[in-house]
């Protein structure tokens, strides 16, 4: 016992302070903190220092820290802004997504993975990720131009693509593993979806026609750490729905989070994104680096080279093509290409729940990994020079004139 | 893995909505919230409905409970108000501290303990429960009477004779489990404590003469989430070198909290506090109820009966005896008495630690758990009957006027 508890504290402070200093270091170099807490497990795990192994109370923190990290991914997702810019995002999104997709099947096929680790593969490969690619045009001050809007849009739908890619495959691994009835499974997984959606549909309108379903939903609470709970269980529950219905649970956690997102009110928002950031997703992102052995790496180098070079052909190609079909130049669709060839967390959590169900192996996983870390490192470096070399200086004087 | 997470998640909705409902039902009855998640425990555990066992996963999200809930109530320390009013809460405070003291090794030594179970029972005996007076106070306007303060006072000084006593029977507990040699493990938890305060007083003097060490140690650190990871990475770093100099890792903890007070800024010690009660907490608590199965009650009642009868008279008596001493009226010294008669979290905090060092047997667990929930739900309805009684309007009027 007391071994125990001090084993666990200071592998929680050891994650702790790691990760938030790598993060942190990394945001200086205008790299995405999210990497640095990846790295900071990858130097605690098997990799480098070998102080931290593979544990069940880890992997429970892990599991409560990726359910807090979809839930705030799902609190930061602007519907309304979505539905507005529907349709620029949704080509550009698709040929973003499908591009990927369909080099990652390819790429599976040539080192005979079977179809299910294939489609998962090209499942991670086709996700941008929306909070880089903000971040991103926020730094270079392109965010309120024709291309960046068109990438946040695009970024938001392909987000809806992966979650519908991702359920199929998750249907599609549960069926393999539980020899459920395939039929059942999907309608189950699709039903929860649709009444999701259409619960998450109603709340809005409440919410903005002032009948207040959050004064309902909310009604007895004057305590934020009551409306807090109220939140979190709510979430909780939707997971664990989620999960009944043959999905993996931060589908269902992501959905609540949308669902929840004008009802919890800013500063409960904050306080959750905050605890998240500061303690909870440390956790799950920490892990994923603990579990991703680099020393494998040599063995797995030409299959993870091939991934990486995928992801970056599928996204720039896709966006490029998708930016020229909907009208943009073709300067402003080569860097709605680039910036939309930033992957993140969400493939980080949707690679470990594959690799948990035992969908993709472990060097796949690597692969991932390591294809998320080169895309999200060069990116920025990548789009800064495109940026300055083509010249956008007056495109962003036009501002959001379309 | 399919199953254990599932299995995990519906016990955490479970805890998590139970608590909060009876938590909330029990705060519009005007009782301490903290007995409802207790009950929730009960409810939902061997004493009752038999869905939730003991078990790995809930012992590790209840040691984060603890921890969080101790840094917390460390936070609500004010140790210049302590400073201020030192005199009559001091004296008031040791007598009410140490009749149930004395008292509660008379009944440990009456049911053949060892000493060692009989000091830690006497420990419990001998807190106050800060929140909970303060709480009852309020409700009544009564608590910037003289009587009021003098109450909060003995609080918050019981609090610093508890950490005392705790730690001094945290200390012999090691030595006797590990076969430390005593003076080492003395003098290591002695220095803790005393470089601790040390430095908690130089970190609130640097505050209050704008030296700004809380701005040092966050220097670097524009976002609140990252505040927010060096406040938690510290005070787990606190209750990792208070569990190797000997004490308990919540001894750390609490004194953490008590340091940051007045660094971490209004805002971000409310996300805590209100994460902490949304959720963090509520796990201590209701497992604390899970590991207390009420059907050994029967088996131990008479002697759970002394520990209540105990209870009472240790902490009205000894309160009382304070208040006459430093010139209380009697009838203001009555009330004192039975308003420290709270108990509450804190040695539910402490008598589990207690429980799972070995120190005492489940008997007497189930004793204290017993003691703190009459004692707290009878407290505030005694309170409310004696002070009408013996009406308090003009003491009400006079306030702070010694």
């Amino acid at each position: 016992m007391c071994l125990f508890v001090e084993e666990v504290l200071l592998e929680i402070l050891l994650i702790i302070v790691l990760a938030k200093i790598l993060g942190e270091a990394f945001e200086r170099l205008s790299m995405p903190p999210v990497m640095g807490e990846l790295a900071a497990g990858l130097v605690l795990g098997p990799s480098l220092l070998g102080l931290i192994a593979p544990s069940s109370e880890l992997e429970l923190l892990a599991l409560i820290g990726s359910m807090f990290f979809m839930f705030s991914a799902g609190l930061e997702v602007n519907l309304k802004l979505l539905l507005r810019m529907f349709r620029r995002g949704l080509v550009i999104a698709f040929s973003g997504a499908l591009t990927p997709f369909l080099l990652g099947i390819l790429v599976g096929y040539r080192y005979s993975l079977t179809l299910l680790e294939s489609l998962a593969l090209a499942t991670c490969l086709s996700i941008t990720a929306i909070g880089l690619s903000v971040r991103v045009f926020m730094d270079l001050r392109l965010l309120s131009t024709k291309v960046g809007i068109s990438v946040v849009n695009a970024a938001i739908v392909d987000d809806v693509i992966g979650l519908i890619l991702m359920s199929t495959v998750f249907t599609l691994a549960f069926e393999e593993l539980e020899h459920y009835n395939a039929l059942i499974a999907l309608s189950a997984s699709s039903a929860f979806l649709i009444v999701s959606f259409l619960l998450g549909a109603y709340i809005h309108r409440s919410v903005r026609s002032r009948i207040r379903f959050g004064k309902v939903l909310l009604m007895h609470t004057r305590k934020s750490s009551t409306k807090l709970a109220v939140a979190i269980a709510f979430t909780v529950l939707f997971g664990l729905l989620a999960r009944l219905c043959g999905l993996h649970e931060i589908v269902g956690v992501f959905i609540a989070g949308m669902m929840l997102r004008t009802i919890l009110g800013e500063e409960l928002e904050r306080e959750i994104i905050d605890f998240t950031l500061a303690f909870f997703a440390l956790f799950f992102f920490a892990y994923l680096g603990v579990l991703t052995d680099l020393r494998t790496l040599a063995e797995v180098s030409w299959f993870a080279a091939e991934v990486v070079a995928v992801a970056f052909a599928g996204k720039i190609i896709g966006g490029l093509v998708g930016g020229l079909v909907t009208g943009l130049s073709p300067r402003e669709s080569l860097v709605v290409g680039i910036a939309m060839n930033n992957r993140g967390a969400v493939e980080l959590v949707i690679a470990n729940a594959f690799y948990a169900l035992g969908v993709i192996m472990a060097e796949t996983l690597t692969a991932i990994v390591v294809m998320a870390a080169v895309t999200t490192l060069t990116t920025p470096l990548i789009l800064k020079y495109v940026v300055s070399l083509l010249g956008f200086g007056d495109s962003r004087l036009r501002g959001v004139s379309w």
